[in-house]
């Protein structure tokens, strides 16, 4: 029988273990997942995998897994595959999951961290396929994206190249955790929105807000924002306002230091605002340099929640094909 | 007798043609200038040019050129040579210098503006010999710059990538003539810095500016607030720190996007003070990223006036060398 070469992409998170066959123009074959159990540690978590995986194979015999790329959520060492203090995975410090995983199969095997794999998903498999550099901002709980040049994710000279969601968009802004100040993050993350709401419900603004929280401040999030905005709450509005002119901010700045071929704006909260994207798009337009020069096109994710298993892909295509 | 090859390397600017017979390896075997002429039109500019390159190559008869180096003041396309709307050299639009001159000679010719080029130079023989990636900043009448990833210039996808000047660096700053606001340029440029010392002084700050340029305020620059900083003066010395915050501001976010190996500080304002360089470090750190992370350098340029002709036979080693 002939076969259809596939590579096994993984996606590793805190609750989530997500599994598929994919082909290298990005057929998805097969997909399904089950509980991370990360408590339970991490070898045996590789062994439910590829178990998982192998029961996945056998429903479709034509596929013939060359290689494994795997997506995880924490630091990694792409090098030595070594997994480090991981908030989300924390049983898991100091293993080697996708070592692990390729000796349990036979196969060799790749990792990155899952937000990067996410943009290079975009690049190859999505909005970004047929371009030649990328740069893409997420807009959810935290600020995040990533930088493609030529084909490849960057990373850097220590790795840490694509940290957009603490470029300084506002230099006499809050401190961040991140040890600066006025980063993106700070100013227009999912974190930041409900802050910034809390800090204007305590000093007493009036919004549909407080009553859909009941009262209970911290209960306030983006999601509760989105609600209020949507029923014409002109204190949500105004923060979520403030989050994607922010998000501009940051837009224009990469367009005019790194003039990249497109501009990928994802996450979860980006995607939820249908005046979000217009507004960020007319925010980066203002800041960016434009002068005899055209502005380089600033557009929505497509993959979604697959990005980071379609990374995953692409990541183990690109090394098999070297 | 045995020959040393050369690069012909060659900086026009407005005023002034420089040109260097340079080693592979960096040594100035020769180097002398000639006025640009630049009414007088392009070829006759090209052939004073390349008598003089004959000049100096026959006072070191040993050295054997094998190609020509081009940096220029303007826009250029270094793929066509074609030099196009140049605003220090306006008789010179939709020519092609650095093909003329190659012709002139009958040498191989490469061509890019002088200012990526200066980051070039300062890359390959100056302070970033050795590094693998390089982002420079240069303060001056305005803030330009350039990026190195991986031993290449990185012009992004339409050649516009480096523009370090119209980075955001304050999202209600004023409106710039690139079009957008509150860039570094507008914030901390020779140029700023005089705009916002004047706006201060017009309000009525008792200053030491004000007797420096006889109460002329057309005449208040970065040169006369370097000066009167020396002396003490309050305001001169606040609106200097300033535009050192602003421009650390522009290296933290260049660091937590980027990531390269060292970040270099140049230009004629940054040399002159030295009160500039520790304050503008010091910035960078309070807004950069640093948790868990280690902050890449921040080094001031080596070359000086010396980088853009440097870079020019960077060019054309790297070009001649495949």
């Amino acid at each position: 029988m002939a076969t259809r070469q596939v590579a096994l992409a993984i996606d590793i998170g805190g609750t989530k273990m997500r599994g598929a066959l994919i082909t290298e123009s990005g057929d998805v074959l097969a997909r399904d997942d089950i509980p991370t159990q990360a408590a339970k540690g991490e070898p045996a978590a590789m062994k439910r995998l590829a178990a998982l995986l192998r029961r996945m194979n056998a429903e479709v015999p034509d596929a013939e897994p060359v290689g494994i790329g795997m997506a995880i959520a924490g630091t990694v060492d792409p090098e030595t595959g070594l997994f480090y203090n991981p908030p989300n995975l924390p049983a898991w410090h100091d293993t080697t999951p996708s070592l692990d995983l390729g000796e349990l199969l036979g196969l060799p095997a790749w990792v990155h961290n899952d937000a990067s794999l996410a943009v290079l998903g975009e690049y190859v498999y999505g909005i970004g396929a047929g371009t030649k550099s990328l740069v893409m901002v997420t807009l959810g709980t935290g600020v995040g994206g990533g930088l493609v040049f030529d084909g490849h994710l960057y990373g850097g000279h220590r790795g840490y190249a694509g940290e957009i969601g603490h470029l300084v968009v506002d230099s006499a802004g809050p401190q961040c955790a991140c040890g600066g100040r006025g980063c993106l993050e700070m100013m227009a993350s999912g974190t930041a929105m409900a802050r910034i709401a809390r800090e204007r419900l305590a000093a007493g603004e009036p919004s549909l807000v407080t009553k859909l929280v009941r009262g209970d401040l911290d209960k306030v999030s983006s999601e509760v924002l989105v609600k209020a905005e949507g029923q014409g709450d002109p204190l949500a509005g105004d923060v979520l306002r403030g989050a994607a002119d922010y998000m501009g901010v940051g837009v224009a700045t990469l367009r005019s230091v790194l003039d990249p071929e497109i501009i990928v704006v994802g996450g979860g909260v980006s995607r939820n605002l249908h005046i979000f994207f217009p507004r960020l798009v007319a925010s980066a337009k203002a800041h960016a340099m434009n002068v005899d020069k055209e502005l380089c096109p600033v557009v929505p994710t497509v993959l979604g929640d697959d990005a980071g298993l379609l990374g995953a892909a692409a990541l183990a295509w690109q090394k098999l094909r070297g």
